[in-house]
């Protein structure tokens, strides 16, 4: 298939590279240039500029955050070059309201627009590993499932409303950083009390909690293993607010997600922004008064 | 062995039917003595007082809380009936402060104190499958170690002080208390955006959250199964006090588990004492104004 | 003085006919054309465009929100067409990130740019009771002065930077639903032990709280009188939404005004977004499953 | 009146010497009897034993805490040698558990118990200025009104069950230490975008919070002039416990409460358990990474 992507940080690179080793047609683009010369060398397009990429027949958006998502569709035109029957997926963590805002805008000019963020790291995705959470019009979907195989490991689809699959994925999110959250308070607990907390967590993730979260970042946060970073703080944080947003769209109370939200604010707050957003950890460790 | 157990509600029952199974002498008492009854049936004897019981060389309590362990150790005098060398081991839910307050006057009397708190409901008990943490002089564990390979599938050690068992037991059920919580708020997010719980808990125990905890609880509330139940609400708001209160004692910020507090209220308060402590994700629903 | 108003809702309004009354010639746009009417009745001059305000000395906006300001500055085009030496006050409350993004943008079009969001509700604009809270480059809020005069009893300066005043109006309405909120929880405390939250309130806004913000609000809530609306839910919830923004944008954890959020987002799921704010009272009520 | 009291700290001494001052008979208590020196060199009896307060026409309690007042009235027997009659007052802030619990005791006995707590430093008792809260037996608590009178300026009544007045006592502190923690959220606020606290402070409490209990903690957090402490920490955490404790009895969710508990307790793991109460601020000002 001849796919374009646009965003080629690590995780778009790695997406890229798989697709590419399959043997699909591969142009890419992103704002600054030297990022594609990796994979022009296996075998992609670095694309002239950015409304090049309308001429594919899927193209795939893996940009930062929603500012990125708006500067490329609307300002710098992608979306008014795109072409009827073309589907446009986005493939990164963006808000609801993104979604509902643009879908329409792809609606009206015939393109395709279908949602479909990832549960995965880029070692995930280069390893085509990757955990597809999909919405968007279900032949849409078909046309892309070949892609996605490629790419995940499976493809969980949630209806036709593109945005169901945003909102799934933030969810997903929060509860990832609700075990963190947990697992660092908890770990604090026993430490306070004279217990180890890699004996705490060794003993959950082989009974109650074992599972690939648990395991991951209990082991993180009972070594204080916080750098490098797999996903760092801030990021993590953007993520918070953007769930507490569909929360308040909904009326939701989300009391958990509040509490990450001003843990995160401590975390940045204290020096520790360049850390694995398990180091919200130590937030539940400064606070307890321990060293 | 001869083992005498004090407290033969569900949990209590269901291990000394195990331990009756696999050939120990068993002596039981109960506040209600017609609880006794089924033991009897398979073998055990019903004690004539709460006094007879330490003539057994190992002495189980499986009692509801902190004030029935009192009533029966200190008012009606079993710990001054036990003799030296004894080993008295609380297998049930206690406080830390309780643990802290009674370990030293069972070595004023010579008899050997071991917390043994368990992960598991008695289904898991009368199976021989407890997770069964353990802390107090080793020597003394290690003469209850048939008991409990016989109770469990695992007996995870936690050094010297008796307490540490204790804290470890309270800090696994904040941990799943956390878990009921978010999977609580997420489930009411992604319901208001049009998905279905089941969807998304299905996604999620299938991929990051494959872990036994998340199993059980993402399905009862994607299904809104709360009744019968395994876990009272009530007990739940037990443990979490044991674990505000153990966090107090050692100055140790727990914002979740404050959450959790004020939800059990709630949900207590709005008329669900009799549901399943998964049940907190009612107060998430009714919260965000759903029916 | 030639001043032009922007935004006759309730409270433009009644600044507006202030100021007429005090002899100032006023020019006033609103979005809807008929809120003009009783202004133009006072002596007012109804603008025939927005762009016909840029010819008043001093430009007064008392627009709804962040979204209506942007609509007529930029998109709309009244920044361009003010001219140099203009004095432009933003006295209605919008975000410091606003603010931060708007003023440059006057100061390169040499229009001075000031704002001045107030404490005080239409009636006390009416009776030139306000409270104002300026900052921006001193000889601009000089010249503003005698209009503040005009306005309100007393004008708080907060420096040069125009921000430092939006960030204070926010702090003192968090410090208002800070108010409303333990008021709220401590009258259902009180209630469920059966005092009166009537004999509470009194005592208390007759001792150690007798201040304004205390009697009004602690009155409202003791006779749960949340209708007809001073300030409904919603402008509390969007109040909060920009508090918890400017915390953010400063890495400052504010954890009462997570609670308040979370509960403005109960109340309005639960249908009181018609009322007073101080109808969070009702939140702390119904979790406490009282009628 | 022949009046005894127990417990000669800061806030007792001061009573006794009020209630000396006014002519009254005095026999005081104290556990470490060198307290009662400066009392007896003002008129008082020092009581031989603590029974000898027995004789007395009323006994007020001034001590520390629930288990000072259950180890002198249970324990040593006090409540026993009371004869009918008399009555006894409890002043200090104890649990509306604990006041539930000795209140049926004192009936049993004819002796008439009232609970009075008290709004009011050392400083406002040696002035007469305390406002009292009292419940009770209303012929108790007219015959106690002339002590009241001496003692206080206003005595507030809230029925016939005494700990209707524990309750309010609670739900007042809970209001101070509320407004504590606004003032030092949106001080850290404000100050993390440049505007002094000292300005905020300021303008708020000469505003919509012109109250006592405004000015006086406004200005302590504005100054960081958190020592010599009127009111230290880990008092404000003890009267938060109770607080939480009475609405969890009743199932009332506190969440402004729960969020008070863990800053307290963080204040108090990083050291300023010998501050004012007022140094909540600090843990703001910490988590904001301010210095």
């Amino acid at each position: 298939m001849f796919v374009a992507i646009v965003g080629a940080g690590n995780m778009g690179a790695a997406m890229a590279s798989r697709l590419l080793a399959a043997g699909h047609r591969l142009r890419a683009w992103n704002r600054s240039q030297e990022k594609l010369k990796p994979l022009v060398d296996k075998g992609a397009e670095a694309a002239d500029s950015l409304l090049a990429l309308a001429e594919a027949e899927v193209i795939i958006s893996m940009l930062a955050d929603d500012d990125a998502v708006r500067g490329v569709l609307i300002r710098d035109g992608l979306l008014t070059a795109m072409r009827p029957g073309t589907i446009h997926v986005i493939m990164a963590t963006v808000s609801v309201a993104l979604v509902r805002e643009i879908a329409p805008l792809h609606t009206a000019r015939g393109v395709l627009y279908v949602s479909a963020p990832v549960l995965g790291r880029p070692d995930a995705a280069a390893a085509g590993k990757l955990n597809i959470l999909a919405a968007g019009a279900p032949d849409a979907i078909d046309r892309l499932q070949p892609l996605f195989d490629v790419l995940g490991q499976k493809t969980w689809r949630f209806g036709e409303q593109p945005e169901k699959a945003n909102i799934v994925k933030l969810a997903a999110n929060m509860m990832l950083a609700c075990a963190i959250e947990a697992i660092g308070e908890t770990a604090q607990l026993v430490r306070s009390h004279g217990v180890a907390p890699k004996d705490f967590v060794e003993m959950l993730t082989n009974t109650l909690f074992a599972a690939p979260a648990y395991k991951t970042y209990g082991t993180l946060i009972a070594e204080e293993r916080f750098s490098p970073a797999g996903f760092k703080l801030p990021l993590g944080l953007k993520d918070v607010r953007l769930t507490l947003a569909a929360g308040d769209a909904a009326h939701v109370p989300l009391p958990f997600a509040s509490i990450l939200r001003d843990n995160f604010l401590d975390a940045i707050a204290n020096g520790d922004a360049d850390l694995d957003w398990s180091a919200l950890a130590n937030v539940a460790k400064r606070r307890a008064g321990a060293k």
